[in-house]
């Protein structure tokens, strides 16, 4: 028999990956509206917002449950905490990933400035930091988990190339600057959706591991090279 | 007698109010650092951000152990959920004064292009919001946390009218580019830790009126109109 904890705590999980599929989906969109200038796909991530934040309201109040109503220990505890603090940052993926859909829209009638970065590759690896990072969290994964954490440099250094070559555009002719800056705050977006799917890795080695993996050289705790 | 409940509710409350000491200083220093190009100001925010990180962790800690070890129930426990979440926007807040501070050292050596906007008017109107939003949590008052959200709105007029002008700026001549970049960054920064107290002043309604007021007409929410 399942108990009323495992009843209440599969269904936070499952709101959590319900959340995490509309904001794969509204990065998916919203890159879609971008490069393919696809107006549909920017509205209708503009109109997810609103389910991903009955959601998470949805979520807070099953992890408030379960605190109340069963007062888990250890392990339990820890998962919960770590949904509270995954929750948060998926509604503030969702929230990023209607601001592209709104830059996108801004470009949509604009001169097309995007040949001179490489938009999809870089959503491409902050879509695959999303996926693993809550894979790790359904899983108990920590070592992919640790992973994201490694792939997060990745992004940063593309995300930095990508400035680089924005930047150098906009200084040839002031009628670049515009949409270049439109395009400047979507890769800038990107990487604070990597940054989220950090959190979420570090929210899911706290869970699994007891440990706080935050703000620390990672590598040396996991091999415990260092107290 | 005061009980251990109360002796660890207390410490959670004074560690977080340590670092938002730290978070106002960070944010004092980084404007000083811009302002007045004083480059001690912005390499003392940089040093902040492990203080910050520490004291992140301990706050955690004492959100967990209150609850294994008290299991709180109704406002009680609503003051721990919502001193995690605040703990989490506070380090943030640390991290975006942080990048401020970075900014300004690389502003220090180049053009002065900050008479362009009213920056000290800015970051004043978000240092009003994050000490309204601490003094909300502290007080547990309602009405307070409420002026915050109205507030925001103030900050997201002013951000974009100088979002207006340096973009403007930028237009006039290419040499005026990179200096204004970095400038656009501070501005979009500021207006980023104002959404922060944003969220912290929702979290304090959250637990003094056990409302959730997010994603909602807030006015509508507190004077009963609307279910």
């Amino acid at each position: 028999m399942v108990s009323k904890f495992d009843d209440r705590r599969e269904r936070l999980k499952n709101e959590l990956l319900e959340m995490t599929s509309l904001v794969e989906a509204g990065i998916r969109g919203s890159m879609l509206a971008l490069v393919e200038r696809n107006r549909a796909a920017a509205e209708d991530v503009c109109r997810s917002e609103g389910r991903i934040n009955a959601i998470e309201m949805a979520i807070d109040q099953l992890a408030i449950d379960l605190l109340a109503l069963h007062q888990p220990m250890a392990t339990d505890l820890r998962f919960i905490i770590a949904s509270l603090k995954i929750n948060t940052n998926l509604e503030r993926m969702g929230d990023l990933a209607v601001s592209i859909a709104h830059s996108a829209l801004g470009l949509i009638d604009g001169p097309n400035v995007k040949p001179v970065i490489d938009l999809p590759l870089l959503a491409g690896l902050v879509q695959s930091m999303v996926r693993k990072s809550m894979d790790a969290y359904v899983a108990g994964d920590a070592e992919l988990a640790q992973s994201v954490l490694e792939s997060d440099d990745e992004v940063d250094a593309l995300y930095a190339a990508s400035h680089q070559r924005l930047v150098e555009f906009m200084q040839l002719d002031s009628a670049n600057v515009k949409p270049t800056l439109d395009l400047l705050v979507v890769i800038r977006t990107l990487e604070r959706l990597a940054d989220h799917a950090t959190n979420i890795a570090e929210d899911v080695l706290f869970y699994v591991k007891g440990v706080d993996v935050r703000h620390n050289s990672l590598a040396q705790k996991l091999s415990g090279q260092n107290a």
